[in-house]
C-alpha cells in the first residue's frame, strides 16, 4: 500500500469533518482495494462514507489541498480494477448515499444518489409501473454503472448508461459542484457534459447525483432458448432477428463451453451447443407475434430445441441460468479464478471473432467459456486460471491481448462495457491512437493536478 | 463584414491548395452569411469547397497559421445563426464532400461525408431495407445535424443525433485528424469523444466523416390525426400514450393557431383546435394493435375527429401538412419573417409551459403559432414579425426570453434541438450556471486560439 506524506494530517481533518464515517481500519482499507477482477488488490489510505454532496465537495477540497488521490467507490463489482486505489489516497464509498431522491412518474425519470444499486432501485420502483432496465449482471451501484458506461443484457432494446442518464450532479477536482443538464428529455444546449462524465471512471469528477430515464414495465414478457449447430448459425440468426424490425429486448449468446458449465452449476439439461437466450417485451398480442417470428427466423438458421417461457417463474429460471454464468463458468475448473474480459465488434464480424477466439483459447489449453450480448456484437470470455500460477496469468493476458487485437482489426473496441480501468490502458491507444491525446487534454483541463482516480484509463497519470 | 489582416495572403495560399474551389466572390460570401434564421447575415472572408479530409486538414492548418477563424457550413438550414461567420474568416462549405462512403447492411450502419443531406442519404439507402430516421423538418446536412445535435419528429422512437452517431472523423484545431470511435455498436473505451463533438457546433473541431446507425424500414406504418378541446388534454393524451408502452414513432402537437395556418396554406379542412399527429411503425398486426390502443387512449382524454391514414399517399398528405409548418405559419401574416425558437421541458410541465406561452404571445399581440415534438416535451414557437420594425424584433426577443425563463424554471432547457449558436448564449448560462465554465475549459483545451467557429455557444470567444 502506498502511504503518502500528510495522510495522517488529512485523516485527522476528514475525521473532524465526518467523524466516525472516516476509517483507516486495515480491514476496511483492504476490502476497498479488492474487486471481482483478476487485478491485484490496491488499498486506499483512508475510506470515507459521506452522506451529502456538501460533504463530498469538502472531502475533495481537503484532498486537493493535501495532494491526495481521490477514488470513488460503489459496489465493488467492476471488472477492470476501475475502483482500485492505484496511487493510494482517499476512497469515497457511496454506501451511505444510496437514496432515491425523487421519482417523476409522468416524466418517467428518477433522481438517485450514486450508492444505490440497480436492484435496490427497481425494488423501490415496484409500485410505479416503471423500471430501470440496464442489467450488467452484477448488482452494481448506479454511480459505478454510470462511471463505467455499463450496459448488459437489455442494451439491444433499451440502450446503455449513455442512453439512460439524463443529467448528473458532479463535484469537480477543485470542489465546485455542477449540474450537467436539466431534466428535459433532450437538449441542444452546449457541450454534452453528461456524456463526458458517463464512462469517465471518476477521472474527471465525482458523481454525486444521477437522473435516470425509466421505462414502462411491459404488459407482457416472453422468453425463449434455442440451440444451434455452431456459433456462425447462432450469430446469423441474431442478425436476422435484428433486421426483422421486431424489437427484441434481449438476444444473448452462450457458447457450448459455458452451456456445459450452466448445466453442471444449475443441474439443468440444456443441449451443450451454442444457444441463444431471447426475450420480448410488449402487449400480449405483440409478444406472441414476436415469438412466432423469432421461432421462424431461428429455425430457418438451423436453430432447434426451442423452449418458450411465458410465466414469470419459468422466465426467472431461464434467466437465472444465464445470469449466473460467472459462477457456472468458475465451476468448470474448481479452485480457478477468472480473467474476465470483453470486446465488441460490428455484428457482421462477430461470428468470425467468436470462432477465432474460441479456437485460440482451446489451442492454448484454456478452459474459457464465452457469453455474449450478441445483439450488440459484444462478448465476454472468462479465462479460468490457477491463481497461484503466474505463467497461467501471463498466458491469459496474452490470450486477451490477441482477442483485443482481433476485435480492433475488425473495427471493434477493446471493451464493450467493462471500461478501461487498469486492464485496458495500452489497448485504448491501440484502438484510438491520437484520439487518446484529446482525452488527455480534456483530463488535464478538468483535473490539472491528476488527483481524480489516477492510474486509470491513461498510463502515467499518477501525480 | 469583418476583413482581417492577412486575409489576402491566406486566400492566395488556399487558392494554391484547392484552386477554383476557393472563392471570395461577393455573392458567394453573402450567400454563406445568410441562414433561415432571424439573425443578421454575417459573411465570411473566403469560402472553400474541399473534397477530402486531407484538404480540410490543410485548410485548418493554413487558417491556424494565419489566425483566421474557421466556420464549417452544411446546408445553411440552422436556426440560431450556428454557421454565421461571426468573426469573419474562412467558411468550409461541405457541398463537395457529400458521399456515402460505405453501407454496412448487416451492421445497420453507414459512413458518410458531412455534406450529404438526410434526404439524399435516404434516397441512396432505398434498396437496402434500412433508413436513417432523424427528421428535423429541413433537408439539413448530416454534418450540420451532427453539430447541432438535431432531432425532430421521430426522436421519441429513434432518439436524436446523439443516439444515432456511432463514430466521427474530426480535424482538430491544429490540423491533426482523429477518429472518435470504431464501428462497434457500443464501447466503454475511454471518454465519449463522439458525444463531445456531437452538438459542439463546430467549436471543438471540424467533422469530416460520420458513421450513423441505421434502422430497418418498418414493414407497416400507420398515421393518424386527432383533435382536442385544449392543449392540456392533448398533452395528457400524449403522456398516457408514452406510458402505455406502445412504441409510438411520432407524437406531434400542432396548436390551434398553427392549424389555422395549415388549413389556409394547404387548403385543408382540419378542426382549428390543438391536434396530435401520430405515427406507428411495426408489423401489420402490431401497427393495427397500436392504432387501436392509441384511439382508445386519446378518446379517453377528449380526443375526437380521429382520422387514420395507412396508405402511403394518405400518410404523405398528412405529414406534408405537418412538415410545412414554417411556410404555413408565415402565411398567417403575409410579408412577415419568423423568429423561430424552441425549448424542451419535462413532459409533466409541458401543458403548463405551452398554455402560459400561448397566453403570453397572445396578450402581447403576436401571431405566434406553436408546434411541438410533444413526446419529448419539446416545442417550437414561430413569432411572426415585420422585418422592418425593430420594436417588433425586440418584442419577439423579449417574448422568447420569457419562454426560455419559464422552461428553465420548470427544469427544462433553453433549446431542445436548435443549438445555442448566436441566439441562446446568455440563456445557456441561465440554464447551466457553473457547468458553462467547464464547457469553456474544454473549449480552451481543444481550441486554445479560439479559431473554431468563434462567437458561438459562448460570449467573448472571438480571438
Amino acid at each position: 500500500m502506498h502511504v503518502r506524506d500528510g495522510a495522517g494530517a488529512l485523516a485527522e481533518r476528514l475525521s473532524r469533518l465526518i467523524g466516525p464515517r472516516a476509517s483507516v481500519a486495515r480491514a476496511v482499507l483492504e476490502q476497498h482495494g479488492r474487486s471481482e477482477s483478476y487485478h491485484p488488490a490496491l488499498a486506499p489510505d483512508i475510506v470515507v462514507f459521506p452522506e451529502t454532496t456538501a460533504e463530498v465537495a469538502e472531502i475533495v477540497r481537503l484532498c486537493a489541498a493535501a495532494g491526495m488521490p481521490i477514488v470513488p467507490y460503489g459496489a465493488g463489482t467492476s471488472l477492470e480494477g476501475n475502483a482500485a486505489a492505484a496511487a493510494g489516497g482517499a476512497c469515497i464509498d457511496f454506501a451511505r448515499m444510496n437514496k432515491v431522491l425523487a421519482v417523476h412518474g409522468s416524466d418517467m425519470d428518477v433522481v438517485v444518489q450514486p450508492g444505490i444499486t440497480r436492484k435496490q432501485l427497481n425494488a423501490q420502483l415496484r409500485d410505479t409501473g416503471l423500471f430501470f432496465p440496464i442489467d450488467p449482471g452484477a448488482d452494481a451501484s448506479i454511480g459505478g454503472m454510470t462511471s463505467t458506461r455499463a450496459s448488459g443484457t437489455m442494451a439491444v432494446r433499451y440502450g446503455t448508461m449513455k442512453d439512460n442518464v439524463l443529467a448528473l450532479e458532479v463535484v469537480l477536482a477543485d470542489g465546485r459542484v455542477i449540474r450537467t443538464a436539466k431534466r428535459a428529455r433532450k437538449s441542444a444546449a452546449g457541450y454534452d457534459l453528461t456524456r463526458l462524465f458517463v464512462g469517465a471512471e471518476g477521472t474527471l469528477g465525482v458523481i454525486t447525483e444521477i437522473t435516470l430515464k425509466l421505462h414502462p414495465v411491459p404488459p407482457a414478457i416472453s422468453a425463449a432458448t434455442c440451440s444451434f449447430p455452431g456459433l456462425h448459425a447462432a450469430v446469423d440468426a441474431a442478425i436476422a432477428l435484428i433486421q426483422s424490425a421486431i424489437p427484441a429486448a434481449r438476444i444473448e449468446l452462450v457458447d457450448e463451453v459455458m452451456m456445459r458449465g450452466i448445466n453442471a452449476y444449475s443441474g439443468l439439461g440444456y443441449a451443450e451447443a451454442p444457444t441463444l437466450f431471447l426475450e420480448f417485451h410488449g402487449t400480449e398480442a405483440a409478444v406472441a407475434e414476436q415469438a412466432q417470428i423469432a421461432e421462424a427466423i431461428t429455425t430457418e438458421h438451423g436453430g432447434h430445441g426451442f423452449a418458450w417461457a411465458k410465466a414469470a417463474e419459468d422466465r426467472s429460471r431461464l434467466w437465472h441460468a444465464r445470469d449466473n454464468t460467472l459462477y457456472a463458468g468458475l465451476g468448470l475448473r474448481p479452485g480457478a479464478r477468472a480473467v474476465i474480459t470483453d470486446v465488441c465488434v460490428p455484428i457482421s464480424r462477430l461470428a468470425e471473432c467468436l470462432t477465432e477466439t474460441r479456437r485460440d483459447a482451446d489451442s492454448h489449453g484454456f478452459v474459457a467459456p464465452i457469453v455474449g450480448h450478441v445483439g450488440d456484437g459484444n462478448f465476454h470470455m472468462l479465462i479460468l486460471i490457477d491463481p497461484d500460477d503466474a505463467s497461467e496469468l501471463a498466458g491469459a493476458k496474452a490470450l486477451q491481448g490477441r482477442m483485443v487485437a482481433r476485435a480492433v482489426a475488425m473495427d471493434g473496441t477493446c471493451t464493450g462495457e467493462h471500461g478501461v480501468g487498469l486492464g485496458k490502458i495500452d489497448y485504448l491507444t491501440d484502438e484510438l491512437g491520437e484520439a487518446v491525446a484529446v482525452m488527455r487534454s480534456v483530463k488535464a483541463a478538468l483535473d490539472p493536478s491528476g488527483l481524480l482516480n489516477p492510474g486509470k484509463i491513461f498510463a502515467g497519470a499518477d501525480p
